[in-house]
């Protein structure tokens, strides 16, 4: 398997400067050294999320860092507007379930992004909702969602809006502030060019006075004890030391070339991706395609199992299939993260002449 | 930093083959390859555990899986004996507190180990109590506390057993099975020698059916879920899959060794610190020491801070000062996981010519 190149939408590849960051030796977490190194990836993760808010990082995946936004922003019996699109839709309604949120739904059909002025609609016929709960790139469909326009829709509401960028953040544009996000979920093993085991939260103003409010308790996930922490440039609880070695070489490496030209490398490697596919004659399964990720529909009459798994034995590339009822009926190649033009046309070449084989 | 030697009890000092392994290319959790080493990760822990019961990773700190231990055996009204001798009793009381638990307190002097008689009449006084939360070793003051007796106290109660053993686990004897405890929780980065970023779970039977049981719902850590995927040889969300590396190559390392000559090791280092410690005049601050840490107490007119400042500028040292109300007070020299005594000697002769010289 250690031969084998992800084209997975998380884990992805990650670069070799990374591996070796974070296999240093292990720093003690309370020592000034460690501050360092963890200061530096507040203040560079903070160029990625476009943002002046805080910035926590949870040594767990970017789910933990999802139920963080749920516990924190939310008290049992609170309202809560989500976006369902897919699976990952699915987990925040999922989330506000496990801790007693009444949610609103707008279901979307798989595929499709969401219409802002359905949530607008929703906002203003639901006018206790405190949080709304919405996806950047839904992982499972390969769909990119309007978040500046989703944000219009709840601008101006006492509504808070929560954005899973697990496998958006650095791939898709994302302006946090500007834009007015007030938290953005990220995990370090998508776009942000890591082995999993950090989950990132980026929080305003308006957030902060939210969890600081927050009738609920928690522990593992407060952010208040998170946030006293912060200002010590540590952690309440042990992080993941190492990891947070490769985050900050990975934060480096992306500064280095630049958000907004990796946002370009993303934008021109989807294109390569949907031109490629479309050339095959195979069909785009997103009616609005995100550019960290592409999803195609299986032909008629072809295995998608069988293609999978050909091209990890023989071509020695990790693609992914559809989950859910997608199962067997989609391919999703990433193109996010540590990729670049010839690795993708390499796995689109390889996916061609497996297509020609069956 | 990274040429400073650790002596602090989590994170340790980790063996470079771990570190090596640690680094290795990433692989995609739900394939086969990943599965095989996840399996090998759970089979060669039941043996460091000493149990035939469910072991659960959970990509976090120690504090994660503590968490989970509360949320998984415990409904909101509960009640919960809980033993506070240290820092890290109170952390069980105030999971307790911040998940709705009601608390039964044993609280023991900083320093001494719980006397399991008192236990035994809680239990006694408090039939409806529904889990015990104690230490194996309590970090902050080095005390070992006698979990073979605190089970026999436990046995024939409804009552269950959890014990935090997140730097106890391979330094201290826990036959988890055979004793009759219930959960025990560890963690990567202490005795079993990886850097921190998974927190671990032990659970028997008889917690499986309280978890299977239980009415209060969770998410991230939801246990339910968690043995759903382990069936599949699985966890529900992206595990931390380069520390799963780096857990299989140490525990590979600690079932070489053998886990109870990893005891005697222990054993024979805290015979080694204690002796020591005490030719030097120094009074140890643990009436129950533990074997894979030592504490002393700063003798009268000498700075700690200065102490530790120096060891670690001067002979590249890390030891671990008192914390809470013991800061300044007492010195802590762990001996923990990848440690030689070698190793030790180093560091106390250190700690001699640096308290020869104040």
């Amino acid at each position: 398997m250690k031969d084998k190149r992800l084209f997975t939408p998380g884990p992805t590849e990650v670069p070799k400067e990374v591996l070796k960051a974070i296999s240093g030796k292990v720093m003690h977490h309370r020592k000034k050294e460690f501050s360092g190194i963890f200061e530096n990836v507040i203040k560079n993760s903070a160029s990625v999320f476009r943002s002046q808010g805080e910035i926590f990082l949870f040594s767990s995946s970017g789910t933990g860092a999802m139920e963080a936004s749920v516990v924190n922003l939310t008290s049992p019996g609170d309202k809560a507007l989500v976006i369902i699109a897919g699976k990952f839709g699915q987990r925040w309604a999922q989330l506000c379930s496990a801790f007693d949120v009444e949610t609103e739904i707008i279901d979307c059909p798989w595929g499709e992004a969401v219409d802002p002025q359905k949530i607008k609609d929703s906002l203003q016929a639901n006018p206790d909702i405190k949080a709304v709960f919405t996806t950047l790139l839904e992982t499972s469909t390969a769909v990119v969602h309007p978040i500046k326009e989703i944000a219009e829709a709840v601008r101006g509401t006492n509504a808070l809006l929560a954005v899973d960028a697990v496998s958006g953040l650095s791939c898709e544009e994302l302006e946090t502030d500007q834009w007015g996000v007030d938290v953005v979920v990220a995990a370090s093993h998508k776009a942000l060019m890591n082995p999993p085991g950090l989950g990132l939260l980026c929080v305003s103003d308006k957030a902060k006075r939210a969890y600081e409010n927050n009738a609920r308790k928690s522990y593992y996930w407060d952010l208040k004890k998170a946030s006293a922490s912060l200002k010590n440039l540590q952690t309440p609880y042990t992080p993941a030391v190492n990891m947070v070695y490769g985050l900050d070489k990975a934060i480096e490496m992306i500064l280095a070339e630049g958000v907004e030209n990796v946002w370009q490398r993303h934008r021109d490697l989807a294109g390569v991706a949907r031109e490629a596919l479309q050339d095959m004659g195979l069909e785009l399964f997103s009616t609005s395609p995100s550019n960290g990720l592409t999803a195609v529909k299986v032909p008629e009459g072809k295995d998608c199992k069988k293609i999978l798994t050909n091209l990890e034995e023989n071509a020695r590339m990790v693609f992914a299939g559809g989950q859910s009822h997608l199962k067997g009926k989609i391919i999703r190649i990433a193109h996010m993260g540590w990729c670049a033009e010839k690795d993708l046309r390499r796995a689109l070449d390889a996916l061609k002449k497996e297509l020609e084989k069956q």
